[in-house]
């Protein structure tokens, strides 16, 4: 039967991760390779996914008084090249333009891997004074950083996200931005993804070239796997020295500003697709969803079906749900699987006898479980089912999350664990950037942050044996 | 007073009008030079102002049953040259990469001037059935065409933009394609931006590069030049055959799509600086201002005003109306004239007695005419008055078009008008692109379109007296 076969295209979950993650980019039509090395093509089905994070993170960034620029794709490589570890960190993987038109350039332009020196270089030109201060601004952009493999929203060569930068008049306002900024991720993963965070602050070896700071927020894939979902950075006022930006106080006195930077991306969906889907595709949370109710009639053709279908769709719109309606010449059970790949959150089917009796049937996305209601409450019991479904996704990834913690306190518990135990593991650390480095080399596992919520868990390092600093939380990551 | 020297900054249009535009652009904070060669930035002001065309074009767009997509920021070199034309147009402007980190690339990639070229390499992989037809898909992104000369929001190396690309299984489905997406232009332009605008097609010479016919919306600023505001394509099947995309009809047969694009650009933001500015500096139409109402309290230490006026604020959002509230310690007068450089439709001022009656002042932008309501119907009358001051912006604007177009039925009638009466002229044309090239040497004027409403005012061309066969707009342009 065609609708089996279709979704027999899926690759199971258990049987290979990686590929039933590119099975289901490919066949719910989110993502495509493109002829140019290391860079994808958003198609409809997954750019409309990024529309929806982009309005609902934009809202809550602007009630936090985010204001929204545009600067430029290019950055002249001295500008790179102001700040010694930033430059570092971004110049080896910069895209170079080299010509413009006919002409060699003087100086060569990198393809911007991420923003600072471009904000520090037009805030050193429009902060003077404390009244200009705070700078709260934000682009939604691409950025580029050349890739040697890629993967679709987790790794390519371009990529789309936001980029926040402020400056700020005290180390202790850009600290309170920093870590606003890292909350509101967590609340936007959490209430609109359905996707649990743990918060928490890099260590030295894993934070952002040119940072005083970075936090993390940090999700749990269905593999076991972490991933970064989200970074805050606090710069201190390094920047601000490098490229001079600068401003007279309240008591006339010159001052460096501190300054920030925050960013999510693309990969959220990636998460969205590892945290939510199962083996017949992509599972959305409603929130997020582009379509959140496909309605599919069955034996279109019979009398009143299709018009019943259609009533049942404007009722929908004019409910403000995101609907569709299936009205194509396939069969029912293909349409079904198509909208299951698709990982619409609600059907809403409808046949002959239905029709008759005034009824349909809504069935979830995550449960298949089936209600029969009325065509009259329709709408008001399907926006009642996304929301519990918004609910239950965020419930079951919570439980997930939950069970897929463990803790080590010797270095055998944690090989151990690595290799038994997928998730995250909680272990004490010592702080030497050694320790780290001999755990990826052993087990491959990193250290994902230092969580927020301390604890001891044991007095001594779990990989070296001295005194314990740090609760990390470890894992193996995306 | 200081309020008086903020305004006297702005150089009045009549004195010179290129040094009016750049100083509106710069007072009103719209947009910035950065230290990239043609690169701009997009400050807050100028930015918001984007987001409302996008967000309400978008929706324009989505009603037709257009797809938003996201597409590569790289062209190879070998794609863009697939088209001949389409090359010869473009590659002689483009910004090369020739490095990725520190390996020097096989083949130079163009960042993108346009996408034609990578739409066509996507759609010969996705597209194979008539049932695969139409695509109608469209991106909102940055394009690169490295410019000599720039000018803020209306030429600079880099600038955002809508592009819109189509393929359809016949040619009159393209051809309706192109016209309908002239009319959401010319539509949006005239409701939303209260420009009114000239719809035509372009003559051989002035169409794009690669398309069979290019159609163009015409604006007309203040200073009597010509805006192209918005172009759509029709590409017949000429890309299809450079880039073999090819599909199965319904009798089995091999057919080769028909294609279309069309764009708008951040250009659009010039148009409005110059077709509803004044020297006061910017006028915004309401549907498109960030802030459609400011409220400016007088003596807001005095008892009950700061009070008053933040009652004001929250009822005047909760109508629906984007409010500010300038709180600041500056004079009124300054804020008054802050309000009107930034082009805010509406200011809503209120004082000590103001206050005590239960009323506020409302004055217009436009008009500066003041009305006194009480606060209870403040929000109505608001919302009635920007809906007002929205029609009477296109009135005088529909006004002031027709009233700059002339005609001209002999060369010395022509040239005459070219130099004494700014705006456009209407005059016969014999389709030969000699008499473009004569009429651009003489007077600088080029045509603009030959208007979808044709006539014949004359028999003969107007530059070279053979039988006419189109009625053309011409005019100096930007």
């Amino acid at each position: 039967m065609a609708e089996k076969k279709l979704v027999e295209e899926i690759t199971s979950m258990k049987e290979d991760f990686a590929q039933w993650y590119t099975d289901v980019v490919k066949k719910a039509e989110l993502m495509d390779y493109s002829s140019i090395k290391g860079c994808m093509i958003f198609k409809p089905g997954g750019y409309a996914i990024w529309e929806n994070i982009q309005r609902l993170l934009d809202a809550r960034f602007k009630e936090t008084g985010v204001e929204n620029v545009y600067l430029p794709l290019f950055i002249p490589e001295s500008l790179l090249q102001k700040e010694k570890d930033h430059v570092e960190g971004f110049a080896p993987e910069a895209a170079w333009v080299t010509y413009g038109g006919n002409e060699k350039l003087v100086e060569r332009l990198a393809v911007r891997p991420t923003s600072e020196t471009l904000f520090c270089d037009l805030y050193a030109n429009i902060v003077h004074s404390y009244r200009d201060l705070p700078k709260v601004y934000n682009q939604w952009c691409s950025v580029v950083r050349w890739e040697k493999t890629t993967r679709p929203f987790l790794r390519s060569s371009e990529f789309l996200w936001q980029e926040g930068h402020t400056a700020h008049a005290t180390a202790e306002e850009a600290e309170a931005r920093t870590i606003q900024m890292l909350n509101v991720y967590a609340d936007f993963c959490e209430q609109e993804l359905a996707i649990p965070m743990i918060k928490g602050q890099k260590t030295d070896k894993e934070k952002f070239s040119g940072a005083k700071s970075t936090y993390t927020v940090e999700a749990l894939m269905h593999d076991g796997k972490a991933l970064q979902s989200g970074t805050s950075h606090n710069f201190g006022d390094g920047f601000a020295q490098a490229f001079g930006i600068q401003y007279t106080d309240q008591n006339n006195e010159l001052q460096y500003v501190h300054q920030t930077s925050w960013g999510v991306s693309t990969r959220l969906i990636g998460a969205i697709i590892m945290v939510h889907g199962d083996d017949s595709g992509l599972v959305l949370p409603p929130h997020i969803a582009p379509t959140q109710l496909m309605i599919v009639p069955i034996r279109q053709e019979a009398e009143g079906v299709a018009e019943a279908a259609n009533g049942l769709k404007e009722a929908f719109a004019a409910a403000g749900l995101r609907t569709g309606i299936d009205l194509s010449d396939k069969r029912p059970g293909w349409k079904f699987a198509e909208a299951e790949m698709r990982g619409i959150p609600l059907r809403a089917e409808i046949g002959p006898k239905d029709a008759a009796a005034g009824n349909c049937v809504l069935v979830r996305r995550d449960t298949r479980e089936k209600t029969v209601v009325s065509i009259e409450e329709a709408p008001q019991k399907a926006a009642e089912l996304l929301e519990t479904i918004q609910q239950d996704m965020l419930s079951r990834a919570k439980d997930f999350l939950e069970n897929h913690i463990s803790e080590a306190k010797t270095y055998e518990e944690f090989v151990d664990a690595v290799e038994s135990k997928p998730g995250f593991i909680r272990a004490m650390w010592c702080g030497d950037v050694a320790c780290e480095e001999k755990i990826k080399e052993d087990t491959t596992a990193t250290s994902r942050c230092m969580p927020f919520e301390q604890e001891r868990i044991s007095e001594t390092c779990v990989c070296c044996g001295r005194p314990a600093k740090k609760l990390v939380l470890w894992g193996k990551a995306y």
